[in-house]
């Protein structure tokens, strides 16, 4: 770490730090500058030494010079991570991940309905929620566990990998019982407990940026679950809180080549919830891909007007059809695979 | 629910949004201007036909009348709300409630000792961490089981009521069999799933403001608890996320009279986490209380600069006795009780 | 108007806005909910009423009906407008602009060479700084007559139309002489004063979007120069304020199909300001003409490093032939065009 | 500066910063971390060599030591300004100032009435708007001309400095001409050839925060002032734009601590525009007294009702006159003077 010293800091200011510094095992190198002094600090245990050092008589800041993720890291694995979800289907690789469905199950004949439809269209992986986080507890928190039956059938008799979100660690059990991918929700990006134990289990995670978290955070919750021993961690960015109220979220599709740049972790986009409007869906989905997204997450409706949640940010599926087509000419433009 | 048409709209489109709301049960009061045609509609289904209403022809907006919550609403309650927090400590009454203590609990005599301090200097409830929320996986997370029994002893001893932080439905029970207030921490207030388990507990719960909520959402989490049953919710304001990075975060003053203006439930201010410097704890506490506030949550700690957690936030004992001396001045300036 | 009457409200609160607004030459329509009693009300000079309205007993929120705007909306001139920008070339047309050329001017020479290369490589308008809004009053301000007089002459050696940014009512008439298409800066969005000057001149204005500015009000700073007679404005999204640090700001995507619903106003996107990193600048740039962007404005240095102002977000010469080649591609795949 | 290599950067690329460095000037002090290196560099020519290096291989980040203004900060100047702004009334020291009056200048007998209540129940500048900046350009921009002789007829009446905005440098020499203070409001923070004007002046001048400024910003706007020659500059905190849609801004109550200890300036704080509302007025003024600040500016307006401007957060003169009683108290428990 660096330490910048005050210019007011005093002889004895700049000696204590010294000394306290190697006290703990560091090597210190003092830059003596015209107005100030810089401290390079050489040693292990970073984090409680820097405030440690940053409450010291003189310090004006302390700056650290390794990032804070390990395994998420493009400085490990430099290989670009290519998730296998099962059913023969991958994200990350050269083909384009297409999660689409409703945004709530709301019964059997409709979410079957709605699944036929978007594979039809190309959707390889099918989303929906059993379990709902809603603003209001007068809701409809979901079908929970019929839910999750309901969209496995759908998955068997389509033999597509279906993803599904877990709000609650006493869930993970039983959702990993059905699902191929386990979404950790915007809501719940830093319940750090839950992330704990979906990397304890043996499924990829969609990790979906937090509403208002910074793309460090989002990596360090990323990190949370490969610590755990659960590599297969896919990256969904959803839209961040901004004051701009036109649409629900804004969409930032800068993380997508940012997070490419730090992290060998596979990202997609989901441009129903960054947007909350249909009319919008398909330029920034267009948008995703061009800037490199590994994949969508687009929801789907046959009856948005009467869907039990997040209707109007629903395709139909005619929509989502012809926004397949327009999205298979950027990715031939862009280099990716997209079959339909 | 008012429904604004768009220029556009043909008079079939006003017909046809007339004739599904009558077929939901709604009366229908439309008002002709000279460019838009703007319909009132009293019913009551409002969530799903809103979306039903917005995604039809000729629509521009819906607009609803009514608030969603309704039991932490003051248009329900208008009294504010006294919480008998046990101890003979109660928050919302004109006595000021200031919650101190450190970050972590580290350890018995650590935490006795502050906890003698703190309360030798003015505080009334003890506050400290034993299941602690951690951006990294790596950094400490708290003492939790024996951390819980740290404070209990602590708090008997003392005669003082005890609030810490549970993080996980699983363990809801074990911390509400020690702790008289329990915390729910600002990246877990829409962890749905969580606020219901504490809904269903009969100990007060301390829910503070998510790291970039509204205050209607903010609102809407108290309403979860309060749906399952328990009334005893403290608002607790804690700085939002905002682009300014000289804080840690932005303190919101005005979320206080705000919420005082919407809701009954008390509102207290957490000036160490909203700034993360404990230079500008003291400024930020005193504003709170001049703006209103029913009480403060200070992180205090005899070593700041060897804290485990959050060191750069607290203050040492002498700095807390003297804030508490200076605002009992500010206390006294609005007609607030502050018992040193 | 709509006015939202508190449930609180008594009959003697409604009877006194009803009296208030007829007063004013309203027609009123008032609804009883079960609740709440909400008024319509029909007539002309609403800001004044609105507060009026807002400040009276009972009355909890009064909703306008009408947008803000009226020359800029899309309810007004339906067709998109195409913007004659001189030596042949129109914003807005099906053919895609490409503003490039270097941050500042910094001598005939280099802006030459760069105009020369950026043309090359299928660039159709000329940027370039000759007055630059530095942040620090200690940093290069540019060349101003002289950087203008270098600009004209390149463009004319070129055959192309160049934009340069005005900063102060002074300089407009300046300005005007040499340039085709006069930029206001994201800092000078709200400078009203200068809206008017350039909205009383005969030429294109290329609107930069300001640094937290919403949508609405960006719209409503093109109507402060539409209203002063000058119909030729394009917009121009630069990414906008928000608590993430990766990027300088974050690039709104969304925005360009939001005003394309709301406005008949051509809009571009400047990924290079958007972003600050020469790296992210490609995926951003075709995400956005993948949303439906008009054209793109980039910064273009055959010495970044050495750049006076901006270098780090700035592309070689190289880079930005290889990045125009890739978006050509994806002009292509959403139908538009762009001659290299 | 400190320049942070890559992991890996090779030692070429590290051969080839030191060379660059020295070349520059620069004396190198490299420090070889276990898997970083990062060097030091002491010398002069900052800002561009910090992109010169930040764009060659191998490099991470480039760490600037210095800050970027001088005369604004407390480390030139370790004395607290006290700035005479005229008729015997200074800002900055022990006594509070309070700017009040109404949010625009309507007519002579308005504001001579507004003028006398304020002045009689503590104010002691008189603030209005001649000049107005309006988001429509449909709404009132003030009386101009007319309005700075209305202004300065009362000011001279009453024996008190007045406080007016100027807009346009074409404007300065008229309002300088009339206003004891000159005002820059919060859409021209960065409007950097006003700053200048006005630098070149000799009347305080009180700047505004941007909508979305950082602090730093806000000091180099200041800085600006300061390097034409002008050093009376009193800061204004109003709020800055946030997510929160509760209030119009939020008040950002935190400043005051932070401004107060980067730089020598005065602070003042703007309740009625940072929340937008008159009901929150009151909470917010006596907030920012507790926090530390020099002085208020209080919209305040006989008939907020029929007002052309922003009646909806002006406070009638019997609140204000409540009010200033309440801040007496307050200012008293923080040991500052309030003379009512």
């Amino acid at each position: 770490m660096i330490i910048i010293m005050k210019e007011t800091a005093s002889a004895k200011d700049i000696d204590a730090v010294e000394k306290k510094l190697t006290g703990f095992g560091f090597q210190t190198h003092p830059i003596y500058g015209e107005k100030k002094t810089v401290i390079g600090a050489i040693g292990d245990k970073r984090q409680i030494s820097m405030n440690e050092i940053l409450l010291m008589n003189g310090v004006e800041n302390v700056v650290p010079i390794m990032r804070p993720y390990k395994l998420v890291s493009k400085e490990l694995i430099r290989e670009k991570s290519v998730i296998d979800v099962g059913h023969g289907v991958t994200v990350g690789g050269n083909q384009l991940a297409v999660f689409a469905g409703p945004c709530a199950i709301e019964g059997k004949e409709q979410f079957a309905k709605v699944a036929r439809l978007v594979k039809a269209s190309g959707a390889n992986i099918l989303r929906g929620g059993a379990f709902k986080p809603r603003t209001s507890p007068y809701s409809f928190g979901g079908l929970e566990g019929e839910g999750l039956e309901i969209m496995r059938a759908a998955g068997d008799e389509l033999d597509m990998p279906i993803c599904t979100e877990v709000m609650d660690t006493r869930d993970v059990e039983l959702v990993a019982r059905y699902a191929d991918i386990i979404q950790i929700g915007a809501r719940n990006m830093q319940n750090f407990k839950l992330l704990r134990e979906v990397g304890k289990i043996k499924k990829p995670v969609l990790l979906k940026r937090g509403l208002a978290s910074t793309i460090e955070e989002w990596l360090m919750a990323a990190e949370y679950i490969m610590s755990e021993g659960n590599d297969d961690v896919i990256l969904c960015e959803r839209g961040i809180r901004t004051y701009e109220t036109s649409t629900r979220n804004t969409f930032d599709v800068s993380a997508i080549p940012v997070t490419q740049e730090l992290s060998h972790l596979p990202i997609i986009a989901d441009p129903s919830h960054a947007t909350g409007t249909y009319k919008y869906v398909a330029p920034v989905a267009k948008a995703a891909i061009a800037a490199g997204a590994d994949g969508l997450m687009i929801e789907v409706h046959d009856c948005p007007e009467c869907a039990s949640s997040d209707g109007p940010q629903s395709l139909k599926p005619e929509k989502f059809d012809k926004l397949m087509k327009e999205l298979k000419a950027i990715a031939d433009a862009v280099g990716r695979e997209l079959v339909l």
